[in-house]
């Protein structure tokens, strides 16, 4: 069956896109694949499509043709727009009547700035919707051979932003350490180091394994496997760079059983 | 453009389903809608359906017609299957030279036992693909008016399991209390009232917002909002049932800021 005919059999409810409308979404890891029905379609119906640097640009090929296209990401060395220029650029294209789709990697929630984005049109009194997509660690720790819970190992997990480490605004390391359950870090990697050191002083022990997985499910992948001691060192001796996401835990060590009994296949 | 359209033009590569092979999919929270392009062409392809009761049945029909459907969770009062039934199923399915769909609700290697799954196939030489679904607690969150993280409140969010809550097995509440950062528990709703004892225990304020989410993303949705120190006795009197997810802190008051600006509106 195609998957053409395996969509039409599933007779989806879709949602209609109202003018004057913003639908906040999110586009998934990476790969066109793992992108939802409900975003396909919020792209062909939408008027205006606001997208940042993480989203695959091949998905605005879903797009409709006369759709406005607006780039607010960062670009080669280029800052990305201010939250406050891109909220009141929504603003502005919801009150010009369009069906407006802001498009993010991952999950608008999942620190994508999308609540203060859903805030500034809660108070500008646009309607608005969110569209969940799939969240991109959890994506990318499937994708390389990590299950994010493993009955036994753990019974909770951490998703953390990294980008304050170090800063006064930042996290308390120490009290996520003495959870003892593994943490997934979003947006770390320049500040790895700090973090390392920090759930280090917080008393996770020198050994912890730790999984570093720069540009996740994307042709230029690549996963690290170190100890928590170690791993600051060896992903710049290996030329790590951003975006890459950092996990903490028992959890990484199943990686090598998982993969490890299949030297000829990969678990995605 | 029509749906079909959209996806002719994003021209997915879709993986090829290998006989003898299964894969792990999720189907995300609930509606067809947000299921992926990889879990419907997974389901069009696969010979084997093995699926059990969190997923909505009409996402089945996206199957072949021809294709074996076994079912493995609990259905009225029920017992689901063991999971040592499940994982000999789909190693005997696989050896049958079958391609065998494993479709659990919401991501796989979230709270679904799929890393025990695939361990299983791993130590038995089954090649396997693990295929992420939107996770059920962000869906859940989403829908619900609550963002997962919102910049000024949240650099961190938990997701942990109450189904051991009370027993030798559970998990340190008062360690996640003590984190400061909202956690969402799965599978929690009979023990709410221990759970919320253990994180009043562990230093949360009894004026902690706490929102429940009960029978998320379906018709049959209801959202308490209480606190930390009524929330049990509110959920009882309101006579909330399983399945529901328990949402604890600051990122539950972001609900009325972004439901209540919009009275005519919602939302998802």
């Amino acid at each position: 069956m195609s998957l053409a005919e395996a969509i039409s059999r599933l007779q989806p409810e879709l949602k209609r896109f109202e003018p004057g409308h913003v639908w906040l979404a999110g586009a998934g890891p990476g790969d066109r694949g793992s992108i939802t029905l409900d975003v396909i379609s919020a792209l062909s119906q939408a008027d205006a499509v606001v997208y940042d640097a993480l989203v695959d640009p091949s998905v605005l090929s879903a797009a409709r043709e006369d759709a406005e296209q607006h780039f607010v990401g960062k670009r080669g060395g280029q800052e990305s727009a201010r939250q406050d220029d891109i909220t009141a650029l929504l603003v502005h294209l919801a009150r010009k009547n369009k069906r407006v789709l802001r498009l993010k990697g991952g999950d608008p929630y999942i620190f994508g700035r999308g609540g203060e984005e859903a805030l500034a049109l809660a108070q500008a009194g646009i309607p608005f919707r969110i569209m969940p997509g799939v969240t991109s660690a959890f994506g990318a720790l499937a994708n390389a051979g990590i299950p994010a819970t493993m009955r036994g190992l753990n019974k909770a997990v951490i998703l953390a932003t990294g980008h304050a480490a170090g800063t006064e605004e930042d996290l308390d390391w120490a009290a996520l350490a003495k959870t003892g359950q593994p943490i997934v870090v979003y947006m770390g990697l320049k500040n790895l180091e700090k973090i390392a050191a920090a759930l280090l002083a917080g008393g996770l022990a020198a050994s912890t394994p730790v999984a570093i997985i720069m540009a996740a499910t994307t042709p230029n992948e690549r996963v690290l496997v170190s100890t928590l001691s170690a791993v600051a060192e060896e992903a710049k001796a290996a030329g790590f760079i951003s975006p890459a996401l950092i996990v903490v835990g028992d959890i990484v060590s199943m990686r090598a059983e998982l993969l490890g009994a299949l030297p000829a296949s990969k678990s995605a």
